[in-house]
């Protein structure tokens, strides 16, 4: 630090008797200084503290409501019954005939043929498991979001395999009119792996492994890591353990007694609590979030990235920088982003559609997809997860409007941490008053 | 952002069929990514929402209990009788005299006569205003807290201004030896200002221009600013008001609500929930202190200088990045830092002690005047600041034996936010057993 007394030594044998000097204050502006790093441990510490007290104050007031077995009747109503599981096989069906019909695309049938089997293959993925999980009693809420999850990823994979297969023979006809054109395959040579190119591309073992990297675009040749890192593996599996038990017991001692605590208010219409309770559920919620995207993001799509040995490991960016709510949507969530990217908006650009008509079909689809997988499991059209993705586009345009840099990326943060819990205490509001609350009037 | 798909460009005709490369996920150690600073803002946010709804919280379960009127009770007993004032303007007696003793030893007087005095008159500054607190049924403590911390602040001004008046007459003393030799005031020529030697310094004005300077360090010629900015006044004039109003606020809304719900769980020894309440009592306390801290040594010191034209603004440096607890107390009180090291450290390194004896002298004297300030206040002798005080020699060990860096920092934080309420609540634990309890056993 800077010496206190600048005229004179500390021990000297004559006394100090000067020891002010003019200076301004730390604080006020003309002093220049700006070293605040010790506030973000003082943040770090506080968030810390206040939520140990909480998870104190927690366990104080409710005891342990962890309960591994409770979780299990979230996925079976009856123990010899696994509607999901059956579901989920029977999608392979789909994936077969979706092969079979490229197959013959390959061969002798026409396009025209084939785009209309393919488009009722589709429209039958999603379908299918729709009624299923509509008609069938045994089927429970958690049980169909994960079967229509499957479903969900394999008609954008199949979507994907589609539209690749039919760029390949585009450029085969191409090639064919220019004879002498090099292949596309070999075009960046210089790698040992041998490049496979279309047709031999359509094989089963080549379908079931893009079924199961994690990717929603097919390619031909997918980059391969050169080997299966057992240490890496091992810690992504041991993650995924711990991260799940984390999950299920946050859930289960945190956010189910604060959801449950909403209901009151909720009925009675009182704001100031309604608020105080959206505040209160902000944080689990938010915490759990944060922690199922690093399980799923990077433990499980690494874990099986490492097993199948595929390459290529950006499955997110650094969306936690994001000061627009844009770059967040655009990097959070890699796999889908770059299938809406490839098979959705640059082909809308292609068609001629103008960039804000192309990325609101690409918010539009999103909503449907978020309102399919949350409203069918709850037998419940209530459209606020269909508003609040469709809401991203206004909400978009005003954080980029009113707030750039640190004050964008803290709007960011708002509206995750906020946005959030409004959305799942409108479907649980709803699934209360729907399911508990109708039967009381009737009696 | 990096291109989706390097090796094409986005809207080409060739449609794209390679869309994946080989690459790390960013929490992969190998990926050398670490670019967080988004959670910096991510803590911001949080913070605040958590704090918002500790408010709503607070105001939903206790409505508003800020009380301007109420805050007068705590300085007055009885409207007509003001005794604390009355021990304030007494104080006036105790500077007189030690000027008068000084300009008496500047004379005739001799240095052990000298000594003897000024001992009598300092012991008395201590003794007199206690001994009032402790007899007088009309002070309330609050209004005894205030006295004392005048006393305390005469004492130390007083001990100090005796001090350097000694080194200056021994310096005479050197001078008139080595005739011949510049006088002290001299020394540092070529300022405009006219600068004061000893003895003409013993005048009313320069002692009452010291006893209302923002410093404990005696000097003959303080450094002047130009001139009264009168912005800069207004300013923290302003800050003053309204920082006082918020800090009331709190305390009537947020502390001794908190305060009251933790007697019952400290009369039943029930430790979670003490440790609860403590936590809880942890964010109010600590939000208060920094409210205090930037209102005293910012705005008020500030403001006092400015009116005073005193030129030395450095009341405080960066303690909020200390690394240790030593960092911290040589940094956040710069006047009492100041004192200490020239009145106190500086003389008992020159009388031959070991740094480590000095360094606990100061703790020592710091740790008296924390147990004074207290104890009298409440008649209660229980020496928990004290205790506080003298815990910090081990503790500063502990922290930089085991925590360098930011978790220095974060060390220094915590032993901040947790060592406070925890001596919060010790006083008004045993306060309440001694007034609110024993009546009850006797019923």
């Amino acid at each position: 630090g800077p010496p206190l007394c600048p005229p004179e030594s500390a021990l000297s044998v004559s006394r100090p008797t000067r020891c002010h000097r003019l200076q301004d204050s730390l604080f006020s502006s003309d002093s220049g200084f700006n070293n605040y790093r010790g506030i973000l441990n003082w943040c770090v510490v506080m968030l810390i503290l206040s939520n140990a007290r909480l998870f104190l104050e927690n366990l104080i007031k409710y005891g342990i409501l962890v309960d591994p077995i409770q979780v299990v009747s979230l996925f079976l109503k009856d123990p010899y019954s696994w509607p999901a599981l059956c579901l989920v096989i029977v999608a392979n069906v789909f994936a077969v005939a979706a092969f079979q019909v490229e197959k013959r695309l390959a061969g002798a049938l026409t396009e025209q043929a084939g785009l209309l089997l393919h488009v009722l293959n589709l429209a039958t993925i999603l379908c299918f498991p729709a009624a299923v999980a509509l008609l069938l009693e045994s089927i429970t809420p958690v049980g169909s979001v994960l079967a229509l999850m499957v479903y969900t990823i394999l008609f954008l994979k199949l979507f994907s395999y589609r539209d690749v297969n039919l760029w390949c023979r585009e450029r085969r006809a191409r090639a064919k009119a220019k004879a002498g054109e090099q292949l596309p395959g070999k075009a960046n040579g210089g790698t040992a792996q041998r490049m496979v190119s279309y047709p031999d591309n359509l094989t089963y073992r080549d379908l079931y492994y893009f079924l199961f990297a994690p990717t929603l675009c097919y390619e031909l040749n997918f980059p391969r890591s050169p080997r299966i890192r057992k240490r890496f593996l091992l810690r992504r599996l041991l993650e995924m353990l711990f991260l799940t038990q984390l999950q299920v017991g946050l859930i289960q001692q945190w956010m189910v007694p604060t959801i449950q605590n909403s209901m009151k208010p909720f009925k009675d219409m009182d704001y100031s609590r309604i608020i105080e309770r959206l505040l209160k559920l902000a944080v689990p919620n938010h915490l759990i979030w944060l922690i199922f995207f690093y399980w799923f993001f990077h433990s499980c799509m690494n874990a099986v990235a490492e097993l199948m040995q595929f390459g290529d490991r950006e499955f997110y960016r650094d969306w936690w920088n994001s000061e627009s709510v844009t770059y967040f949507w655009q990097n959070w969530n890699i796999p889908v982003h770059k299938w809406c990217l490839r098979h959705f908006y640059k082909p809308m650009l292609r068609r001629g559609s103008s960039k804000w008509v192309a990325r609101t079909g690409v918010f539009f689809a999103s909503a449907f997809f978020h309102e399919y997988l949350v409203s069918i499991p709850l037998h419940m059209f209530r459209l606020w997860a269909f508003t609040g993705m469709m809401a991203q586009i206004p909400l978009a345009w005003i954080v980029s409007r009113f707030f750039q840099g640190n004050y964008g990326n803290a709007a960011v943060w708002l509206t995750l941490i906020i946005g959030q819990p409004v959305a799942v205490l409108m479907y649980v509001h709803d699934y209360y008053v729907l399911h508990y609350e109708a039967p009381v009037v009737g009696a």
